[in-house]
């Protein structure tokens, strides 16, 4: 696990500009690949052609998570950890394909995973100009919506079919550039095969983000359109060999989100007020769980990967914390600015930005305790408030709708609210339960949005009365309501709607007030940033990360761990040797029933210089040769730092290889028609 | 709640020295008080006789809280939550006087508390040049070893009726001086007045540390010798009045440990490492706890006085990372250190104990995860380890045992390990588990000490091994093994103390080394850092709370919240107004009854300026005539900064007054005969 991105629906407006890219750091665009940098570095770069043909096969996954074509009938590579929600989804009591993993043995045994979207990059276009035209001289809140309506109507004109495509606009460099992408899109998604989860999950959360490690953690899914899969011919060739020590790797996928140029003030804001806040809340949410599945082997099977994803998440708040409150680290950042600063003195054109941003942190940290308890948590919630907003934007022209409900966000939010999935009450339930008594602690018992929020009952008592009466956990009720509009949810009588109803004015006063106080100031202020950075340093940077595709080189390497040397890579037949028989450190049973046919030596998982964060999981590893030798699924505890900024002596990017893949595809988990179309043979 | 402190059994070495007082900040010592600072403030000061009376009345509970005696029949005044665990201790399914209340109608009535002692001090003697002298010029290890065995010798020395003294050498001013305390201790202890939970935990955790507050968080106990009442000439005349604004309030008591005068370094270690970890790990214990007491009435009720006392703790944890994370709060403490390395310059006695501090501190980062993580964490497993450190203790010379294993020290041991109390294996077992789990996590899976506290077992498996398979549960089981001594526990079979003696050793590795690289340099250091005070502000210094008896003056006054002024006190009526009848904010059963006797304008809780902290529950809040006028039981929220600065304009000290607590005592739940007690008529 886990460098799946929480942030895909929001990440696309938030940005920061990072300073001078150093030995393999950057999340570099396509369009902006420092090829003569790393030629110097590596006496070796891709040409354009290597890079275009790379940027086609290479898939966004809307979960969150990256992804690349492997076969000309839309065969995908990526984590297990990305598809084991649709895993999950699709197993029952009789077959829990979690556990047992699955093989489709022809195309009509795919499994559909709701919710879940491919989406290949066609086209980037610079939209600066238009953009920033738009927003003109405005302030305020005025200056985001301006922003907000040009974004919308330059996608809306982009993408005329929605059947299959995809509009996007991206700002980058801190509003610097406004960049319009094009994704060919795949809405239908299927699973083709998942190992054992066990085998992907092996040495579970005390693992993660660890290395030595010994994980599975891939699978495959298939596109599909029309019912059928779709060609592909732009895919990435299976190698199944392993890495070299040293050798050069690209990670291409997309990293979620950076915070590369966060200023000293905004990073204060973070160590200061939200990640205590985060810390404190996400590892209750997480006791809350960790007893509830102890009550039924049921229960347990459920929460698995909400509690994985959650301990996932946390870890990332944990190391971020650590990072920040690392001394000689901040020190490092800190010089940055410093220096940035010097260099920008008496430059009329930029001004002072830190003081402007300073001012918006202020109203950032005054707003953050209202703004995170302004809704419950809860996927049930999540729909009502999604239909809520939904028949209510809608009625609106494109340029006055919140962002993301936009003509050109609409399929995919429609797709995600009225896409069938399971729902299971109790974690509904618990999830709820615990952000409404987290809303009351924060906020306390005497705030008028507690008061809002829980009116005279108690947090258990709503929750319950919320969860037991909603009918959203139907899809075609869902859908329903989608399709009849503000009408259906004006009438409705859900308890959930009703709530929805009753809270959403608060929750968008709550964000008006942050677009006018902390999101338009940052607009100019981080241009202006960015411009300085520009003027200071050249085109030596590359825009943080915003789940964009993005191309990092590196080479495979280990590291030094207080001292001690950390190896490159691990072997299949180390499992066995870490097992102790306790669970997480249970073998997967394949492997126990195979152990005699498995080769001991074959590369398990190997570590790279590569410059990935969240949203990077089941990117390509590729070679010089533009062949894929693994795919990336984690990064070692020192990459949780990365959302700051780069250490090259110590964050490394974690891969399962090819070598295992096929060493399972063969032998643990067989799967001879994947491993013939892997050759290129047809089936 | 819940000025309880947690920390009695190793505060007494625990100091650090203050800065100047300012305003009413301050916790004195009996044989300081500032008398004509408090005159100029107040135009009044109390004399000797008024010092010697109240002193002899004040009373400390070995639970981790302050009392004070109110009538010459060893009759005491504490607050509910100081009680809790004996309540429910003594409750069973069909009388769960926990949630009912209690009241003793008859002596013969008085319910005993389990491990709960009571103490007056008698007399401090000033041994500084005895300890002092032993260390001489003893450095790393030995000089720690060296204070210890001084400290063992003088309470030996100083105590010879073990049956009725405790003797304790505590250290103040961060080693400037050390003072021997006698004290009359009172080992049997009976409740005999406690009202219903809900009545004094109104508003649970979201009212905790907040005012406006409406709680009855008061009892009596009395102690008992031979099985007689004690009498106890000295105590003080209770008076059922309200507070008026402004009038000059003491607060009498043991306020646990405060650290303000830690160096920026040591807050940093503080606000970067131990207090991020406590409050993810504190956090995570919450969550499954609250979870797992969902499964039932039963386990709700069992966990309830568990889930208290921790979410009291965490919320102090929370108040102190937000006073830390605070920039103007930590800017005051960095400007007085500045001021005082200003001073200091040049004196070459004094020389620059600030880098020796700082050098400790390095060492106490790179030991902390392990010394947190040695032992899980269980009452159970404190017993095994008591037993089998004990035995192997008490076969040493007094000055070369463990601290806590001294011949003065071992009689409240052995009453806390052999007092018979109830066990609740579920909750054992999920602290232990939970603890296991954190150790894995932080030291990760491949650590030495992880292998050792493990084994090839999860926490899990190992948890429900130990908690089931033991009988330290049963007293007479643990008083046989403290009998026994080294041969019973050598040959015990029972599984935690095989597993108590197979982790020792690292332990106390852990402990040594800590000795020796970060409390022998502070030793010496924080002594200079007192002499360096004291050369540089005079007198006019209090040293850190050490669960020792302190005084504080104030008033009674409010404060503004956000530009919005604080009332001083509530009114018994406005129970009524706040009651939502949702949890934890429903009426207790007995206003409900007595709703209309009930006097609404009786004043309930009120806040004062008084410098307190942690320990001081239960302290009495006394008025210029020496009269009782309530039990403090709380700060509000800016009183967990109080930790590390006092802060007058917003720290204040919250009460439950007498007048409340006699209407309670007349009307609510009615105890005639201790009414008749407390005005002073022999029953």
């Amino acid at each position: 696990m886990r460098l799946k991105s929480g942030l895909f629906a929001t990440a696309a407006l938030a940005v920061m500009l990072p300073g001078v890219a150093r030995a393999d750091e950057g999340m570099w665009t396509f369009d902006a690949f420092p090829a003569a940098r790393m030629k110097q570095a590596y006496g070796w770069a891709p040409d354009q052609a290597w890079l275009d043909k790379t940027r086609a096969a290479a898939v966004r996954l809307t979960g969150g998570c990256s992804a690349s074509f492997v076969s000309d009938m839309g065969l995908i590579l990526t984590n297990h950890h990305c598809v084991a929600t649709c895993v999950e989804e699709n197993s029952t009591g009789s077959n829990n394909i979690l556990v047992t993993g699955f093989t489709a043995r022809t195309p009509g045994e795919e499994k559909k995973c709701a919710g879940q979207q491919a989406e290949v990059v066609t086209s980037i276009r610079d939209v600066t100009a238009a953009v920033k035209g738009a927003i003109g001289t405005a302030s305020g809140a005025a200056a985001v919506a301006a922003r907000n309506a040009a974004a919308a109507r330059l996608e809306a004109e982009g993408c005329t079919d929605k059947a299959t495509t995809r509009c996007q606009v991206v700002s980058l460099y801190g509003g610097g550039q406004y960049k319009l992408y094009t994704y060919r899109k795949y809405s239908d998604v299927r699973l083709v095969w998942a190992p054992e989860a066990q085998a992907a999950q092996f040495g579970g959360d005390p693992d993660n983000f660890n290395f030595p490690r010994y994980s599975m953690d891939a699978s495959f899914l298939r596109a599909y359109e029309n019912g059928k899969p779709v060609t592909t011919p732009a895919f990435l060739k299976w190698n199944p060999r392993a890495p070299q020590d040293g050798e050069a790797t690209f990670v291409v996928g997309n990293p979620g989100s950076t915070q590369r140029l966060l200023t000293m003030d905004q990073l204060a804001f973070q160590r200061e007020v939200a990640l205590p806040i985060s810390l404190t809340t996400q590892s209750e949410l997480r006791g809350r769980l960790i007893s509830a599945m102890k009550e039924s082997p049921e229960k347990a099977r459920e929460g698995a990967e909400t509690l994985s994803g959650l301990e996932n998440g946390l870890k990332v708040t944990i190391g971020r914390v650590k990072a920040l409150n690392d001394p000689a680290f901040t020190a490092r950042l800190a010089a940055a600015e410093a220096d940035l600063k010097r260099r920008s003195a008496g430059n009329a054109a930029i001004g002072d930005p830190w003081s402007a941003i300073s001012a918006a942190t202020v109203a950032q940290r005054n707003s953050h305790i209202e703004r995170s308890f302004a809704t419950p948590s809860s996927q049930l919630f999540g729909y009502a408030l999604a239909l809520v907003r939904a028949a209510s934007e809608r009625q609106k022209p494109d340029a006055e709708r919140l962002p993301g409900f936009s003509t050109s966000a609409l399929p995919l939010l429609e797709k995600s609210v009225t896409d069938e999935r399971p729902i299971t009450p109790w974690i509904e339930q618990l999830r709820m339960e615990w952000s409404l008594s987290k809303a009351r602690e924060y906020l306390g018992a005497d705030h008028p949005q507690t008061k809002l929020l829980l009116g005279r009952e108690s947090p258990e008592a709503l929750s319950a009365r919320l969860v037991s009466g909603t009918r959203l956990g139907d899809a075609s009720v869902r859908k329903a309501l989608w399709d009849g509009g503000a009408a259906a949810v004006a009438a409705s009588t859900d308890p959930l709607i009703v709530y929805a109803r009753s809270i959403d004015a608060n929750a968008r006063a709550l964000q008006k007030r942050y677009d006018a106080e902390v999101d338009a100031p940052l607009i100019s202020a981080r241009a202006k940033l960015a411009d300085a950075r520009f003027a200071a340093y050249g085109d030596s940077n590359y825009p943080d990360a915003t789940f964009t595709l993005r191309i990092s080189y590196g080479k495979v390497q280990g590291w030094t761990e207080a001292g001690r040397p950390v190896p490159t890579r691990t072997v299949l037949g180390g499992t066995f040797d870490r097992a102790t028989g306790a669970e997480p450190f249970d073998l997967p049973k394949a492997f126990v029933a195979n152990q005699a046919r498995i080769d001991k030596n074959v590369t398990y998982d190997f570590v790279t210089t590569n410059d990935i964060i969240g949203g990077n999981s089941g990117s390509p590893v590729i070679d010089k040769a533009g062949t894929v030798i693994g795919a990336a699924f984690d990064g070692n505890i020192h990459s949780l730092g990365g959302n700051y900024g780069y250490d090259g002596t110590l964050n490394r990017t974690v891969v399962v290889s090819t070598a295992a893949v096929q060493e399972a595809l063969e032998k643990i988990y067989p799967a001879p028609n994947l491993v013939a179309e892997l050759r290129g043979r047809r089936r």
